[in-house]
């Protein structure tokens, strides 16, 4: 602003909105003292100093509030304000910036971002689920009262990604974004790759090893990839965040016989999740989270066991690639206090440009979801089927009657299944709705023993 | 600060900071037209209604420079002032950011950037050689106007590299920031892996393709990567930039036999950029760069071609990478515009907390180069001897003399040159002053053709 509008502009400052004093600590209030809130401790506790001095003042933890009080958490508790009430944090006069750990899109956690940005103290967030269902409402709460809404720990954990996104990748159009945002899928699809071994197997070891939830079905079937990738294509596009518009499928279906033929055609099986725009004859966003086919020679291919990987595609920084951790204690604490820094060093300023999505929320538009039926890929088409004569007739016939010219197909017996036999093709080019339309043509065969399973191809 | 501090700020502002009024344009001048210049000028144009929306004011190109003003630039030249006096654009009322893409470490560069800074002007600047060189110095003159400088295309062309650093790894003590940072020098790395062919013949096509400069000495010897080496590396660790106290080798010695003995090993040859501080016993800074051997399985060794990648590793964090095109118009374009950017979103605000080394440059420390002599590693030596009885039982001996384990040991015959045989070897993990105790054993020696190889081999 010009220094003669300095006034106009504390006019435009909510009353509410906290700012410590220049130099004076930024005082914290935690939310949730499991694995991440933990680390949140321990981190500010081990680079207090370098923070301070990074950040321009120190950040200190005043309060915390947690389920169960008297749990042994390793860490010496004594020295914060302890809550029962954790929505209780955002009343209190000690505190500038309320840390949510807790998780859940609803709920506790959703109350308490909410007081807190309508309290005007800044909320820190690694909670995807709420983001993705509630990001719009906490964004416009905390432009009303000019308090920052920040969460870059919940999408990639440790990596930089949103903020590769709004401010490192800002200058260009993104053709589009996509990714490995799942640490437990691609652990456990890295691990059958390594190790031959089949999905319930892999699940169960990823289980006892602490890698996978006792109840894995928000990972495996794609929900949490899914609220990830609904707040970077927000972010990207300038759109509402529209999580029920992602097209979601998770990795239970996989077989150890996908894995091994997709290494024989060059590639290996990633969970991606890919936001695009698309522009040509009415504006829609497609969002999808699949298991897909990545050649080799495509960075993706690389990251294995649960790191995180975003591919940014912009139109003139062409292809940016942000890979790290995707989860775990120090890294999402990482990220975590990165947004804590980036408001300690901002608040002497104000937060007038500080928007989580970088534009007003109301300017951010509602796009309809984008068909995909049009959508031009190769596709891997994998059919289990009978054992019998004129099976792979009927799965070619149906291909060439829905126009899909088939790349390659092989066919092996199943060791381990007397009768079955395992069909797999790769299309050629060709609109998602034909290979839809074949395998229409082929529903309700009583040749087919199990639903065909499609993945489409990357290309490199 | 706090409101009530809002005075005293305002005192502590220098008077000549430029701050345009809120909303209104952010004015450009921008001196450099060549491959980088035009992509800028090309980038607001196709982009500028998406960056307007995004940095909430237009950014717009008032006035350009450039050595030669009749070239044609495939560009309508005609709708910004040109001034053939560069230096004169630092002090055009209708400038609020000067954009130097000019290059070279002193002359007009640096008058302009020094004139821009001391004038209150913000300066974005892709010249890694002058802020490897007068980083400090133009640091302290922007904090003493007030304005920002910015440099993210200084490393890693369109990679965000820059911003993951100072601000998404805040959190993180670095344990180690290390990269590929010279484009030049990966593709003829990366080609001559791909085709087996020898040093000087992938660099002659480099050249003819303008991947390399007609005088290549800069990329290949090393020296450009050691620019951006030493300004990660005082971001990494709050040092003052030192880029005389760079170790610095290139890649001109590497042979299509060192390639393919790596492939051999598991590994491939890349020029790594990596900074370490030493804290036991006296501090120091470790800045070295080097072709080293990386495994396979590490994300540094599937990158080819021109593209860049640096890894940070913080002690929360953990393992992060950002990858991407390292030069080009496009991406360099897009980071410098990102940083046009971040001023513009900033500006409303005030510079107060945007040091671009996140802390005062007098704060600072000014640290020894690290010995390098107790590092250990495992190292890949490749001697060229004379074909005759008894020089493989020389080196070895001085292997054994100096203390260093040999873990794998390869000689065979070079087929274009007669009487010559190539000795490649991979120690055991050792004191590079072991492994240079040997060499010096050697020195002299009627046995050794050319002068030895080291790399060291990068642990997965």
């Amino acid at each position: 602003m010009a220094e003669g509008a300095q006034t106009g502009t504390q006019a435009q400052t909510p009353a509410r909105m906290r700012r410590p004093a220049a130099g004076a600590p930024l005082r914290i209030a935690l939310a949730g003292l499991g694995t991440v809130g933990g680390g949140v401790l321990r981190l500010i506790e081990a680079n207090g100093a370098l923070i301070a001095r990074r950040a321009g003042r120190p950040i200190i933890v005043t309060a915390v509030s947690a389920r169960d009080r008297d749990k042994d958490r390793g860490l010496d508790m004594t020295r914060y304000a302890w809550e029962d009430d954790m929505t209780r944090m955002a009343a209190r006069a000690d505190v500038d910036v309320v840390v949510e750990l807790v998780g859940g899109a609803d709920g506790p956690a959703l109350t308490l971002a909410r007081q807190a940005l309508r309290s005007g103290r800044a909320l820190v967030t690694a909670n995807k689920a709420m983001i993705a269902h509630h990001g719009m409402e906490l964004a416009a709460l905390g432009e009303q009262s000019g308090a920052p809404l920040r969460f870059e720990a919940a999408v990639a954990g440790g990596v930089p990604v949103i903020k590769g996104l709004r401010e490192g990748a800002a200058a260009n159009a993104v053709d589009r974004v996509y990714g490995i945002l799942n640490g437990t899928c691609n652990y456990i699809l890295s691990t059958m790759e390594d190790s031959g071994r089949d999905f319930a197997d892999v699940l169960a070891e990823a289980q006892a090893l602490g890698y996978a939830e006792a109840d894995p079905a928000f990972d495996i079937e794609g929900t949490d990839a899914a609220h990830k990738l609904a707040i970077l294509a927000a972010l990207a596009y300038g759109t509402q965040i529209d999580f029920t518009a992602v097209e979601t499928t998770g990795i239970t279906r996989i077989l150890a016989a996908d894995i091994a033929e997709a290494e024989a055609l060059g590639h290996v099986i990633r969970l991606i999740a890919m936001a695009e725009l698309e522009g040509e004859g009415g504006r829609g966003l497609f969002q999808r989270v699949q298991p897909c086919l990545v050649p080799f020679d495509h960075p993706l291919a690389h990251v294995d066991g649960p790191t995180n990987a975003v591919v940014v595609e912009g139109n003139f920084s062409g292809r940016l690639l942000f890979q790290g951790a995707g989860a775990g204690d120090g890294p999402t604490a990482s990220a975590v206090v990165a947004d804590i820094i980036d408001i300690a060093r901002g608040i002497a300023q104000g937060f007038e440009a500080d928007m989580p999505f970088s534009v007003p929320v109301a300017n951010l538009e509602a796009l309809p979801p984008a068909a995909s039926g049009h959508r031009r890929a190769r596709a891997y088409l994998r059919f289990i089927v009978a054992d019998r004569p004129g099976v792979l007739a009927e799965i070619t016939a149906a291909m060439r009657d829905a126009g899909v010219s088939i790349e390659s197909l092989m066919q092996k017996g199943r060791a381990d299944s007397e009768g079955e036999v395992l069909v797999a093709m790769v299309t050629h080019e060709a609109p998602e709705a034909a290979v839809t339309e074949a395998l229409r043509l082929l529903d309700g065969s009583p040749s087919l023993l199990a639903k065909p399973l499609v993945m489409h191809l990357i290309e490199k």
